[in-house]
């Protein structure tokens, strides 16, 4: 049975949105409080992540509650939005309606409009199996995965006779680097010759080995080549070992094999290929390699002109062979911009193709150092560190409302609120 | 083989302390830094949790890392303490050695002096078939799993029809009117009826209902009747349910049956029976009817006087049949006296008999109440619940020895600590 959602017949066109990420965040806030229209907010998680901060939360310098906040609660007084933790398993382009959706079963509920912004996971090109055994960093539990992992590594390490398989466990591999990989080498690197050091008696862990693996020529390729070759220097001195053109032949328990060569490693990161959210979309559309769906310059896909494709499940092309990166500040305008359209469509007012402002771009390297660069402006060093620190802590304290945490629970034990509403776990079957 | 530590050949005593809870924490620490002593602190996790605010975790108020440091972390520059994370498979008192240690499989190490403080697990008496169904109130795991079982329910009954099932999943049953049984009534019946209240758009949080079940004739059976009685009352002014003299016939995953009645409930949380952790001694010693080691009067055992039992897995008589109480202030206690005699026995003093010096105890009801005694002094209402978050958020402050996540995070980033340095999965064992 089809649902048509009662506020429809109050003659308010019904918006599904799924997926509360940066993208679909944004287009549910553009769509807040608009009279005309009704808004179903779905994911399959009860939280939006702050996802340029998750390979701390990995390397354990924040709490998984810190990047995170309940979607629910971005909308308190917002009588035009609802919030439904649940799960697609398809879409009806042509008759507009979704399938699958919440906690208790099956079900058909027709939109006027879609947004999908369902997000990337990793990939592990034709390699599955390898997952395993090098978790990916993309949600709250593989960050905590990787922080026990490393953790236990050193633990075990500590405890193991043969020198052999200490130092197997004192090595960690991280294949692929882009921002997420030389952050989480960077980040390693750095506890295990700072933090962990004074902890233990038998081991040093000032000599772990940090291996930064990545196919292609260069780290960081979407930066300029001058930047990028910075941030291998700062590796370099932070004793990360990188190696670029090696190519992953094989990933196991005992560690991966990188080109020729077997790297005895008991930790393997993986942070390489990405790949767009499937979608069971009726009829298929196009996509590109990477599995994003290729959409009009407006975002929403060719031929359904009320079905929007945004964040990193998109294909935005910007110029011919040049696609919107996949950044938070692009997701955010793309979210804004669906919602906009939306509006536009209903008040009879024209379309727009979508103009993407570009912020720029930053990764840290350790602490201390980072590269950044907007538009013609680059830095590095120490003061690309503190203009990163300082974006991502003023970003943090706007995002979760709260300047410390002491202060906070005594307030928000006061004034009834929490902070650490998380559901972490992916399987979220209740007992019935 | 059994292995005899190194430091053994330098003329140090060794000591092996299992658990790092209050009691085995506070014995490691008298014996920091004493150069005739050589401790292996041993845990099966690798952190110290600050156990009297896990209720407030698994009520979303405060984070995980934020109760819980490294035990690690609390000697970093005492060379005479070194932490192991690993399980204890036995003890054999006689020759004095323990079995079965660390990650990488079983070893028998010998001691001089040995300390047990493994603590206490629930008890579902001659029912461990309930333990699925209501989980307990232990661990860091335990507390996350009741959160997200609350805030599960809340999300599934949002998007239930059937005006039962959803009457159902918003009917929490709490078993054991001890503290912790108190303190999570009342903290589940105010977040149903403050935060969550705006976050929902089909259902009313604020009529979920709550039902603490005691068997025992009053609830907070430790503290005077007339503070118990208090603390009934400020209940039902939170909309508890208080169901005294109730016995617990049946727990299934629809409810929970008491006495007669069956109690139509998708959450039951236990907070009744506890039973100390199980240790294979040999010989077996005495244990009273909770598994407790009844102790001598230095909490030794009976006949073996090196081996001393603290915190909860004692039975310690202060006079006839009446029990040194399972505080965190006594077990502090009990741990600075087990480390004290052995310092008194390696430096040819006579041991002395343990003096509890008893600092009251204070439980919580909800938001802005509590009920507190101390000798003679008793407190109840907003007075006692100021007392009460004054006294934890002191102790949080010094215990995590930070006031703030944000100045706390900014500075650890630049001066190398981690706050959230934790292993939660009970399962630790690393691919090998």
């Amino acid at each position: 049975m089809r649902l048509v959602h009662p506020e429809k017949h109050k003659g308010k066109k019904i918006v599904i949105v799924v997926g509360g990420g940066f993208a679909g965040l944004n287009t549910a806030q553009t769509l807040a409080k608009q009279k005309d229209v009704h808004v179903l907010l779905i994911d399959q998680r009860n939280h939006h992540l702050f996802q340029p901060l998750l390979y701390q939360v990995a390397t354990a310098g924040l709490n998984p509650a810190d990047i995170a906040v309940p979607i629910r609660a971005q909308f308190p007084d917002v009588a035009n939005i609802e919030v439904h933790l649940g799960r697609l398993s398809g879409v009806n382009l042509k008759e507009q309606y979704i399938v699958g959706m919440t906690l208790d079963g099956e079900r058909e509920i027709a939109y006027d409009y879609l947004v999908l912004a369902c997000g990337a996971q990793h990939s592990y090109f034709a390699h599955p199996e390898w997952e395993g055994f090098a978790p990916g960093l993309k949600t709250l539990e593989q960050a905590t995965e990787i922080r026990r992992r490393i953790l236990l590594a050193f633990e075990t390490a500590e405890n193991e006779f043969d020198p052999k398989l200490q130092e197997s466990l004192m090595t960690f591999v991280i294949v692929g680097a882009g921002p997420t990989g030389v952050e989480l080498a960077g980040a390693i690197s750095d506890i295990s010759r700072t933090v962990l050091i004074k902890d233990f008696r038998r081991i040093d862990p000032s000599k772990a080995k940090v291996i930064l693996v990545e196919a292609g020529p260069r780290i960081l390729a979407s930066f300029p080549e001058d930047l990028s070759a910075r941030a291998h220097r700062d590796l370099l001195d932070l004793g990360v070992e990188v190696r670029t053109n090696a190519r992953v032949e094989n990933i196991n328990a005992e560690g991966a094999k990188v080109g020729d060569e077997f790297l005895n490693a008991k930790s393997v990161f993986w942070a390489a290929g990405v790949q767009a959210s499937a979608m069971n979309l009726d009829p298929a559309v196009e996509k590109d390699r990477a599995g994003r769906v290729i959409v009009n310059d407006d975002f929403s896909i060719p031929n359904f002109k009320n079905a929007f494709v945004i964040g990193d499940m998109a294909a935005f092309e910007m110029a011919p062979g040049k696609l919107l990166p996949g950044l938070a500040p692009a997701a955010m305008q793309a979210g804004r911009h669906a919602g906009n359209m939306i509006l536009a469509d209903i008040r009879g007012k024209n379309r727009k193709a979508f103009q993407y402002l570009d912020k720029g771009q930053m990764a840290t390297i350790g602490k201390n150092r980072a590269i950044a660069q907007s538009g013609k402006l680059k830095m590095t060093g120490h003061i690309a560190w503190l203009a990163w620190l300082f974006i991502h802590v003023f970003y943090l304290i706007d995002f979760k409302n709260r300047v410390s945490v002491m202060s906070q629970w005594v307030w928000s034990y006061m004034f009834s609120k929490r902070g650490a509403r998380l559901i972490t776990e992916k399987e979220w079957q209740l007992k019935k």
